[in-house]
């Protein structure tokens, strides 16, 4: 494995056209050192999301070539889905996998979101991490009006792009391109079909309302389970670990005398998010993930 | 990170003698797909124990030039130390870590005893999962008389090694060879000074005595701390996990009133013993080592 790896999730405004997201995803496999680990469409939203990971110019190279595959393709002036967007290549963010910093992957969105305003003409947004303003850290708040309303938000001064002029691209609008931390999706099932149950719990753990900063919380429920469950994105596992979340998760169900049924991980996890919880559930006085075999082997193959 | 993965854990009868440990050391290390990953000597015991990795292969080649390197260097005439051992290679386990059966270790097992005996005229008895006869599965019963006793005990008609004739090597005795399960040294550190209470709790986890069948636990005091520990061997962790054993040392830790303070693992654990506690205590529907980025990566990586 290389020592290297940055993580990169484009969200792109197709979802239905096979063609077009083959397309895609064969443009973004060019770089040799670079992978797609995976491919989720949803036809309802109209969107693809891609992961890729690889070495950080392998990962750049790698989005340049999905704007040059996307942008011929795209045309957001026919393009209805559920999920809002503003651009073709909607949002791009860089993660840190390993042996690379949050402040290399800030680097990386300010090269990347230049070169994408030179070559392709979209105006770009630098997002989260790598915001130059405070209006642009929460993507939502960038997105806000769609790909419709942009070419009159653009003009207003607080909304002027990053990299580009004062117009939206007209075909393929704008883009958000920016720094984040790995996001892991994680879900609690509870042992009720009381909505209300997982709405209050979610509204309790998330940071939004008061709960832990990194976690954003959902209530749903299960139709066909004919159980709820609170769906979370863990938005920084360092600061804020898988573990705590549960635990704060069933502290709050105990309250109304609800069981946790069961829990899962949506799409990928970092290791060491799992390796920290098994060293906190042992009690371990110390742990290094040198004490893994796999790791001890891998720093050792390195040498 | 390759495909076929077997660990041996070599245990030599030199554990004072600098140059003798690197010579053995670099025998070790001459077989370019095989990496020596760890080095523990004890002078007190007069004993080294070696762990490899590699593919099988790679890894017989490296144990048989740790032979030629040990034969000429360790004269068991001479030989005074703690540890029990009856030659001069005293015990070489091989154990199935990633992609390779406990077959297939039993199989390398035979294989490298037949040319052991072949090569370097060493008697080699087949011990634990290559056991041809029960007597040899403990390797404790196998070494019982040592080097010292072990001219008339190869003679008893019960102590015919499984390659060789009924003669000890004059300087190098004799060796077991076999196949187990990878071992994880469990350590859990008790709030007490009361030994008895550590020596309890071992007699009432450890297989032998009535406990979980794949642990071998001893209470011990930690005089400079001031409290006491159940030392364990996990013996098969896929069987009997991490976490069941914690959890069992915990509820008869209750009993006395004794909080646990710690825990420790000495040495190295396979990855996915460590996922399972994690996949465990967060209560996890489904979970497959698939979900894990690095593991991902690496399993696209290989096609």
């Amino acid at each position: 494995m290389r020592d290297r790896l940055v993580e990169s999730v484009p969200n792109v405004s197709e979802g239905r056209d096979r063609a077009v997201i083959e397309a895609l995803a064969s443009a973004l496999g060019e770089v040799p050192t670079v992978r797609l680990l995976d491919v989720q469409s949803d036809p309802d939203h109209h969107r693809t999301v891609f992961t890729v990971v690889g070495d950080p110019d392998g990962v750049a190279d790698a989005i340049l070539r999905l704007f040059s595959a996307a942008l011929p393709r795209i045309d957001l002036r026919r393009h209805r889905g559920e999920h809002p967007r503003m651009g073709a290549v909607d949002v791009v963010p860089f993660v840190p996998v390993r042996g690379v910093t949050m402040a290399d992957c800030v680097d990386l969105a300010r090269r990347v979101g230049r070169e994408v305003w030179e070559r392709f003409r979209v105006p770009v947004y630098l997002y989260e991490e790598a915001a130059t303003r405070p209006q642009c850290r929460d993507l939502a708040q960038i997105r806000r009006g769609e790909f419709e309303g942009f070419a009159a938000k653009i003009q207003e001064e607080e909304w002027a792009p990053d990299f580009g002029e004062r117009a939206v691209h007209p075909t393929a609008g704008a883009t958000a391109i920016g720094a984040r931390e790995f996001l892991i999706a994680f879900n609690v099932n509870l042992g009720t079909a009381d909505l209300s149950v997982a709405k209050a719990i979610a509204r309790a753990v998330r940071g939004s309302s008061g709960g832990l900063r990194h976690v954003k919380a959902l209530g749903l429920s299960l139709g066909e389970r004919g159980i709820v469950q609170v769906s979370m994105n863990l938005t920084n596992y360092k600061k804020t670990p898988l573990l705590r979340v549960l635990e704060l998760v069933r502290s709050e169900a105990r309250r109304f005398g609800v069981p946790i049924v069961g829990t899962e991980i949506v799409g990928l996890v970092p290791e060491d998010a799992l390796l920290q919880v098994a060293a906190h559930c042992l009690g371990l006085e110390r742990f290094s993930p040198d004490l893994v075999l796999e790791q001890r082997l891998q720093s050792v193959l390195r040498d």
